[in-house]
């Protein structure tokens, strides 16, 4: 494929180019997900691409990370934006934010993981960035409605978020929490964590 | 030292090799909970020991990593019993566990990251393993009492207790939380967390 690319029109050899980069990701993200150790070798081989090839588009294990994690927030971003997030009450859409992204969230755990042997902290804080301006206008808007509690910092609160979300998968990884507890267990959590403090 | 040992009365020997070891656990406490990469040899010299000496107590860093971590969770485990952690209502001895223990917490958390490096996840569930129970302990009496919530598992509400110490003892790290602000935080957020739902 690579060897006849010269002579295909370019929109043809984007589209190959595309099409691997795809694959790559793919393989790249379900690979680093089960094995934060995974080899860029093993990446390009359930690809179904060379290593030549996958080193053209990704010149080092560095940059083959920071495209998966980049493809793992698009992902989650996605999955955030399909919530009723700005118009449904904040109690109702935060529990729907959980019920939508623990999962995602929990699939890309050992991504990041995986990326914090080799990316710098701010370079990982800054692809957490996105989802975590969701989460921070949502608790902002319960904030201002009177259905979330004002006498905890808003930043605490985006962060017990995240923390509860990561402590959940980990209980469930350790087979401390039924899978089927994890949603109803981190809904009522967080809900009881933002609700407003009585008197 | 060393080499006038042999003509010591064996008590004095011992003496001496009690006051080694706590210099070395001092040492190495404060060391490692500064920078989880301090090596051996500068552990020995803030010790004021030879290194033969310290290899003498603590033939690998492995072993010196497990004595330090013992000893951070007596120094932890002391704290904690001194609190009337049986006697006082619930809510009053959490907020009294969470003042006394978050710092201890706090402070040997790269302890923590440092073994992490080094020695197996069990050993070092191991170590959790007494601090642990007595918040678990806690917090069932405060289900029996009434006082905390029973509609979530009581090793989830373990979890939360350790994982909210954590976020906060990072986010003062991260200079997101004033210095000040992380005990009363912390309090309120474990409270309202354990709090028996309304209704």
């Amino acid at each position: 494929m690579v060897r006849t690319a010269a002579r295909q029109p370019v929109p043809a050899r984007r589209a190959d180019a595309e099409r691997n980069i795809a694959a790559i990701l793919a393989a790249a993200t379900r690979l680093l997900s089960a094995d934060a150790a995974a080899s860029v070798a093993d990446i390009a081989k359930a690809a179904g691409v060379g290593r030549v090839t996958l080193y053209g588009h990704f010149p080092s294990r560095e940059a083959l990370l920071d495209a998966v994690l980049d493809h793992a927030v698009d992902v989650a971003d996605a999955v955030l934006a399909d919530e009723s997030i700005d118009t449904a009450p904040a109690p109702e859409a935060m529990a729907g934010l959980l019920r939508s992204s623990w999962e995602v969230l929990d699939r890309h755990r050992r991504l990041f993981l995986a990326a914090d042997r080799v990316l710098a902290t701010e370079r990982i804080r800054e692809h957490h960035d996105r989802p975590l301006q969701r989460v921070e206008r949502l608790i902002a808007r319960g904030q201002r409605d009177g259905d979330f509690r004002t006498d905890l910092p808003l930043a605490w609160l985006v962060t017990t978020f995240f923390s509860i979300i990561h402590s959940a998968a980990q209980e469930r990884e350790a087979g401390r929490l039924a899978p089927e507890e994890v949603e109803p267990v981190l809904i009522k959590t967080m809900l009881s964590l933002l609700s407003p403090a009585e008197g």
